[in-house]
């Protein structure tokens, strides 16, 4: 488990289990037996996907009630969408393309030379 | 490492290192010892985040020059920030009431109407 919370956050994030039962969840609250009814998947095996949402705090459980509903926590990530929005420019304004673009076209033999002959 | 793209996308973000390294990346291309540079790694350590950093598509690694600099390649991430999109209301809806509590709040003991008095 990664200690810094960030780190958690995105490797909590890092598995389609763990993202399918953040997303049921966006829908209310729900049991441990309820959120691992559409996996195909042992009890003890959800729990631990579980434990690790709860670990990055991505999601809490109820002491209150008996069947101990599991809830949404997104607050973490927060911190992640954060972290992420200084390379929006980058994926948004298509900087990649750009940067492969001019490497190529400064890669080539300059077209106006060739015109030249 | 993940097979899905997105997972790997997390994964790869899940990592300190990694993600300074990619956070250098914005400011231009760089070679593998520069990057290396900055952390109490060796090179081999750092190799090997950077060829996580790559599987995820996130990097890439030029051929051409004999330097081999790597370059930023932020278009995994845009499918990361939609991923939590959704999840944009829940923890912006958290601090609406986090708002809510502490107008509540300073509304009660009406400093104001003290003041008259």
């Amino acid at each position: 488990m990664p200690s810094d919370q960030l780190s958690a956050t995105f490797a909590a994030l890092a598995d389609p289990t763990r993202r399918a039962i953040l997303s049921r969840l966006t829908s209310g609250e729900a049991s441990v037996t309820e959120l691992a009814e559409p996996f195909d998947m042992s009890l003890p095996a959800v729990t631990k996907h579980l434990k690790v949402l709860q670990r990055a705090g991505l999601i809490s459980q109820s002491r209150e009630a008996q069947w101990r509903p599991c809830r949404l926590r997104a607050r973490p990530m927060r911190e992640a969408a954060e972290w992420m929005e200084p390379y929006r420019a980058h994926w948004e304004q298509r900087l990649d393309r750009l940067d492969d673009y001019l490497r190529e076209s400064s890669a080539r033999p300059a077209p106006r030379t060739r015109k030249k002959r």
